[in-house]
């Protein structure tokens, strides 16, 4: 076993990333050492990368970056039983604290004590990690790495998709990015009847049709409304999924959800936003939830019930791969919206 | 029988309402004719009285005011089995088609092709009037007219306390108008641990308190995020009931709603305004649903389960009664917000 | 438009059935005539053309038998709006109240006065029917005849299937007569990861596979219990789908039934019989829930969603073919459980 | 801090307890040593103390009894940090594993390696007892003895209760035990509108109306059936809460059960019994959920609500108090059918 790996690192306040020689990681009582396989790129790694006013408020450098991890279990704890040496594990991103009142009730998505890692912590773009067992996710030794690395993010979309009933319903997926391509395929393999997305990249809008969309708008310059109401024999949509967080896709999406509709928020907004509270929620007597991370860990059983049994296919999604030596141009790639996900191997 | 009849009537587009002799309406083969007993002022008919740019937009003088109503049915059309003259009853305000999608899916409180008494047709400040038999609730023969005549309006707050798993949970209602205080005799009831409330008038902040608020405080004045963090030991509420439709109230709410909580929303808005959508539902986990009318007819069950156990006591809300000629000072002291409900009779 | 019409009836007390002239029936205000396309054979049907002991207990010849139904609307009465002369439609068979507290409650499933056509009412293995126009859903001019006929019987097998969360679960369903082998597909269509079946004819068994099921079994002479468990790696299945009503399936089904899981059941037993209440029920913190009929009209909105996105398909149901005249033959070929679905044509 | 302390265990097998004096139990880094209060008697510790079929199969001496216990926390694990010494608490009784596909997705009551403390290894009949420190549930100070001592088995009237939607619902309550005594006081808490229950013992009987039933019957002597129905206009209840575990109690429970009403099922039969399947769950649409110890942590928060708001006062629970080395009066008193709960105190 050698001492030192080589890591993508932000070495100190600023935008920019490195690449370092750092100590491989030691491991408590209650973690395992993971070998890095693969890791992808998130767009919470984009903000730590530019420096926005967001990462400039909360990390704290020397950190190494990364949370979307797949790799090999070379090392446990001494307290560890439910893992061993050899497992091949996707890495839970957020590290709970298992005491808190959200914890202790099925809601440790939400716990008050989370650390993310990559964020908080040291992350996994790098040769090696070490994680509580807890967040080391079991795979099936065949599992392909362009699957085994994107069940985090998954599980975003699983979160999503599950938080309504989509059953023979009819669906809006308001924004194509990566977890919006998933959540499409989630929402035909659990039986929507007909799902209608929208984005302003071609390269996505075109990616939602192959994801299994029925139709695929541009959010501009196509007539959404009038298009979807068309579509829906002007009844509208049964259920909303908004992942895109800009306030003219958000309006544009309840608008036409039915009244007595839910809608399922992933989105993130740049900031607070005027809507229609009344039109949109009140009178419409819809149901709102907003989503956060996975469920833990019963996301996760639904996702791999979702990949094994064959009912959602991913791996169309990741269209770049790169070493992690060559992260600008990971990370160039990901920020032109003419990507699915870009896979780093170390 | 008499032919005609004294009623309340907005006699043409324009501020004001006045009393007429109008003939007592005919009934429909589904309908049942109901000798008005009492009536009571909702703030719809406010909008009405007032003739503000809602009612100017939706309602076509001449028309009876008036949609809160009890009575006796006095006569019934050919198909009715479901009624008997001499029933005491009390009157669902919303006509569904029982046609539409939402009416076939038990989602009648939504229906497509409503129609709303005193608005949309012929209301109730008058003696008498026709409905279709399945808007005639019936009433055991004792129950009090002061409660009789509220439980329309009384099914507001039912729909919405309902709306969310209040038992051993914390709550918060903004917004202590007539449905605000009945939501929280209704949250009390049904098992909630602690009941904090919000309002701008000190007659209604007071009010609250007596019917079943731990705590009730001053929107604007008194310290209600602190106070209310300081309640809960800093953990917030468990469920947000929104009465109040006022955006800082509702920011309010909001930022004392827990990750993971619950928001019913009753208040009507007076348009689109700017809400922290990131904070207040996507990070938060939060789930929102809007509240419209009540549920048909299942809040009517449950709105009569509560009042015959004594489980809920509607018997302090009627503050003020006037006769029906009255309506002006009647109008006068709804708009004061130093009152309860008020009454009126034929 | 002549006056007689050909029925297959139960002319008295009795086993068997007669074809017979009769008067095309008349139709009330709210009524709606139908002529007959196609009709299907239902297990009711075959209680009542042996005069079992349930039958002999419920049906008061003379009547016309039959109640899964598909053909034009003809004639309206005079107070039907929602149907057109033209209108190609499917017959639901319980004629409910709208009256009762179950109806208006959302749940007209269990009227509390439903009257089953074919049974309490004149059916339809007839060339005409009428029925009340709620009872007539619309289909595409394009749909299938042989999808149409089978809407009302795919109805219990969406109704079973929706009653829990199969989304990314293992399942199990007890029985694959023609509800049970629609259950199968409608669990492949939502999402099921894997789906196990049981029954004990041979070409039922093979059928199931052919509608989706992973893994079909001998209820009796293959090792079902060892063979679920090794096939979920001992954790047996999440949800079961009781459609046999026989006591050793329902016991072997509860066996196989992981803990904290679903159960919904449409088989009806011979009577009572003899279950181990703790270990299926109680210990096993399992969550069961009876299946009656279709929730109107919910279920027929999941239904059409189904079948119009291509979701499931219907097409292989319908195995036999006969002219109404052949009514015997048609009941023989049911009784066989060398059959799907038998339809009949007048 | 001494080493030695007074215990009341089974020291082989067969019938009968004794009091020893034995080490003070060690703690492991997650534990913590808590020096009990107050110990109360469940129906398990009188099947431990008999030595029935049950505890012959499962309890290995020797090993100290009792799993109702709430004390002080003296010394804690190194790794504790969610209590310190002097925390008051009371203990959940099943220590879960946390690492079990039930424990990761909240369904922890149903662990599948669950030891459960008394029976599985020591329990707090005892002056001292060590336990996980996730199994300490800290107390206000001034929570009394009487209701401390109780939470655990108040939790299962909880979980009972919450497991059904009691609302302005009609309730019957088969079974007066202590549990099935709390229950209707947690019905009654949360909105029930009519609690009806069911015992054969006299006392208990009586000690239902205390704690709030509006009827309570002799299940044998009384004509519960007659009864009910025409207290609840012949609609049967809403809601059936099984606490008895007892055959012919069930099936009354069931057949005053309403079509679609819902059955939470916390008594245990002595085995398998013949059960009218078709009636009483499958044409009456009925849901039927087992109820399995708490909610972990779920229903605590829950129990804790209640009790601290006031809704709940279990302060005339305790019926009889006794030192532990009384224990065989105490499982007298017990058995007796003439008690509420039972305490011991050190």
């Amino acid at each position: 076993m050698p001492e030192m790996m080589k890591a993508v690192i932000k070495p100190h306040k600023g935008p920019g990333l490195e690449v370092h020689q750092v100590p491989i990681p030691s491991i408590k009582a209650d973690e395992v050492l993971v070998k890095v396989r693969a890791a992808s790129i998130c767009g919470t790694d984009l903000h730590v990368y530019l420096w926005d006013e967001w990462a400039a408020g909360r990390v704290n450098p020397p950190i190494i970056a990364g949370h979307e991890i797949c790799g090999d279990v070379v090392d446990r704890g001494s307290m560890v039983s439910s893992h061993k040496v050899g497992d091949y594990v996707s890495l839970e991103s957020h590290i709970i604290c298992n005491i808190c009142r959200f914890c202790r009730t099925g809601l440790g998505h939400i716990c008050e004590n989370t650390r993310l890692i990559g964020v908080d912590c040291d992350g996994g773009f790098a040769e090696y990690i070490s994680i509580p067992a807890q967040n080391a996710w079991p795979n099936p030794p065949d599992l392909p790495l362009e699957i085994a690395v994107l069940q985090e993010n998954f599980g975003n979309a699983v979160h999503t998709a599950f938080a309504a009933d989509l059953r023979a319903k009819k669906i809006l997926v308001t924004g194509c990015g990566p977890v919006g391509l998933m959540t499409i395929a989630v929402a035909r393999a659990i039986g929507a009847r007909a799902i209608y997305a929208t984005d302003i990249s071609p390269y996505r809008i075109e990616f939602a049709l192959r994801m299994g969309a029925d139709l695929a708008l541009h959010a501009i310059d196509d007539k959404v409304i009038e298009t979807v109401l068309e579509a829906t024999d002007g009844e509208g949509v049964d259920v909303l999924l908004e992942m895109s967080g800009v306030p003219s896709a958000i309006d544009q999406g309840f608008t036409l959800l039915k009244p007595g509709g839910d809608a399922a928020l992933l989105g993130v907004a740049h900031g607070p936003f005027t809507f229609d509270w009344n039109r949109h929620i009140v009178f419409k007597a819809a149901s709102v939830i907003g989503i956060s991370g996975r469920n833990l860990w019963r996301t996760w059983y639904q996702a791999r019930g979702l990949i094994r049994s064959g009912a959602v296919d991913l791996s169309p999604l990741v269209t770049h791969r790169y070493k992690i030596e060559e992260f600008d141009k990971a990370f160039e790639t990901m920020s032109s919206g003419d990507s699915g996900k870009v896979m780093l191997t170390p």
